[in-house]
């Protein structure tokens, strides 16, 4: 079993993986410290046997081994991939699911090819509306297989791509070797791994990760409601969104400056500023942004704070983006836990020198 | 035993009762619906027996009748009153206490004297520093009794009155008839009922209710700290602060114009502004303040809401004071669970019309 020890494990079967906050000290995140999502189990891929399979509502149905995929036009971009439930933890009441805190996210440089390129190929029919995916990984018992599809519109845009590396290095095992589904900004299971079959469909698909899954209130619901799938609809974009990353939450500071850093991410926009308090909430300062930037992947800030003197500190972060959506102060409560993004919050303790 | 029917009863002996904040919708809060905090029982007092005892350090001590005190020059103010402890169920960690939610707090005119008059008259050494304050409250077991003390310059303040009218009657006896102390601005605590005895000292009272009871952490603390008496100081002023009083907190709304509506206070400060936020917290808009103005006074402010579709909604209230201060997203924990003056919220859910 493949094991990340220096991440923290939520789920050992299949393998779920958060980062620690406290290890995200670059704009990249290093492959072995990406955080890992997995719904069934890790499937062996060797690429001799390994195929994609093209068909559905198509005029040119194809498989392709993946030297045939690396003759389309290569494309890289820097993306960072949230999970819908990053956060869920926080919910009050709690809800079912991963007990993710902070970590199930992370910024990787993808290299693959677009999936439209493959589907224009493949001859989508006027009947195309949907592309649906599928991987390879195995199955857990009863739990329905994972397969994902997505509107026409998202599957044809020329930043959704079938990736193949990581960071420079063949897709780890762990994140879908030898090819993926990548949507940027867009919540990360749309991003499927471990990809052996894309068809198109005349209809949005029905299994039960786009039908009951992955769905968010239509209309705000009060905390603890039960909502039925009918008065849900599927998530996708990710709302805008900070996390604190120094210094760490609980940690002890001598009186002296201190650089408040973190990332601010917005799914298919992109972060315009991002404003730091430590008077609880009461006043903010704009923290300055990273040189860093492209537009799916999350933007690092600092601020250096001076504490004006010993005792008990919270630090808040509020990320705003180019749509002018900014984080909020209440949370949008949902039966699954999904697109937690209140205002980010470490507390430390600043000792007398 | 005198009950308020209408007012939530906090403790049955000695009588504390809040009111809800429904019921708050006079700029005057009644005297049938005015929070009432006791600390002792309520004692019998008849005006044939009780007079005020003025001594300690001073070139003049003297004794005087509600009849005495009325001929020095008689003011009116109206003052917003609220105990230290309001608030104080909303702490997490809960902490012992009455567990106060919005209501222990009101506002009246109240009519008196000058302790400023009064304590010329009785002309203050050079050694008197502080004035103590004791009432006719009687003895629960082994409570301490209920004394306190003023800094001199507060208690010499023109605005600091020996009160025996409230809202144009004599002090209801759960006020503290015949006479009370009135301290504008200070959390209320420092307003003793049934005033029988005013001694001016050349230091700081040490009795339980100055020493250990009514302080607050002399640099902010973690949830949960233990602190000694020694790292706390006497609470004084009352942070700015606003509570919602329409619509009730889980109202059922039909999808239609909402007037939203309720109270905001500084102590000693004035309000400045309060910004309504109907999109949990993300932007804000202001509310029109009410005419009625007085500077201890709360101020009413009002928004109307037209609800962008049905739902559950945070509706929140955020208010800012003349010396700048605004109301924190994080509460300031304190072992006594005082002064909680976070943004206020209530949660609906509007209805599909």
């Amino acid at each position: 079993m493949l094991t990340k020890p220096r991440l923290i494990r939520r789920s050992a079967r299949p393998p779920d993986y958060e980062t620690p906050t406290g290890l995200f000290d670059t704009w990249i995140t290093p492959n072995d410290l990406f955080y890992v999502r997995s719904h069934l189990y890790t499937p062996s891929i060797s690429l001799e046997t390994w195929s994609l399979r093209i068909d559905g509502e198509v005029q040119n149905s194809f498989s392709a081994k993946l030297e045939d995929l690396k003759k389309f036009s290569v494309k890289t971009l820097t993306v960072t991939l949230e999970c819908a439930g990053n956060g869920r933890s926080f919910f009050e009441p709690p809800v079912a699911g991963i007990q993710w805190q902070k970590g199930a996210v992370g910024t990787a440089r993808w290299t693959g090819v677009r999936l439209a390129d493959v589907l224009k190929k493949a001859e989508v029919t006027s009947a195309g509306k949907f592309v649906m995916f599928n991987g390879a990984d195995e199955p857990i018992g009863l739990m329905p297989d994972f397969v994902r599809s997505l509107p026409m519109e998202k599957a044809l845009h020329p930043d959704t791509l079938l990736v193949f590396e990581m960071n420079g290095e063949p897709l780890p095992l762990l994140h879908g070797f030898p090819l993926r589904l990548l949507v940027p900004g867009w919540e990360a299971a749309y991003s499927v791994k471990w990809l052996t079959h894309v068809r198109v469909l005349d209809r949005e698909y029905d299994g039960f990760f786009v039908k009951t899954a992955y769905r968010f209130p239509k209309k705000p619901v009060a905390p603890g409601t039960l909502v039925s799938a009918a008065d849900t609809a599927p998530l996708a974009g990710l709302p805008v969104k900070s996390i604190l990353t120094a210094p760490a939450d609980r940690a002890d500071l001598p009186l002296a400056p201190t650089l408040v850093r973190g990332y601010a991410w917005a799914g298919e926009a992109e972060v315009s500023r991002v404003d730091v308090s430590t008077d609880r909430g009461a006043t903010w300062q704009p923290a300055k942004l990273g040189a860093d930037r492209e537009r799916y992947a999350w933007r690092a800030f600092e601020y250096l704070w001076t504490p004006g003197g010993p005792g008990h500190y919270s630090i808040l972060a509020r990320a705003t983006d180019t749509d002018g959506r900014v984080q909020p102060i209440v949370p949008s409560w949902n039966p699954s836990g999904y697109l937690w993004n209140v205002i980010e919050r470490v507390s430390v303790n600043v000792k007398a020198s």
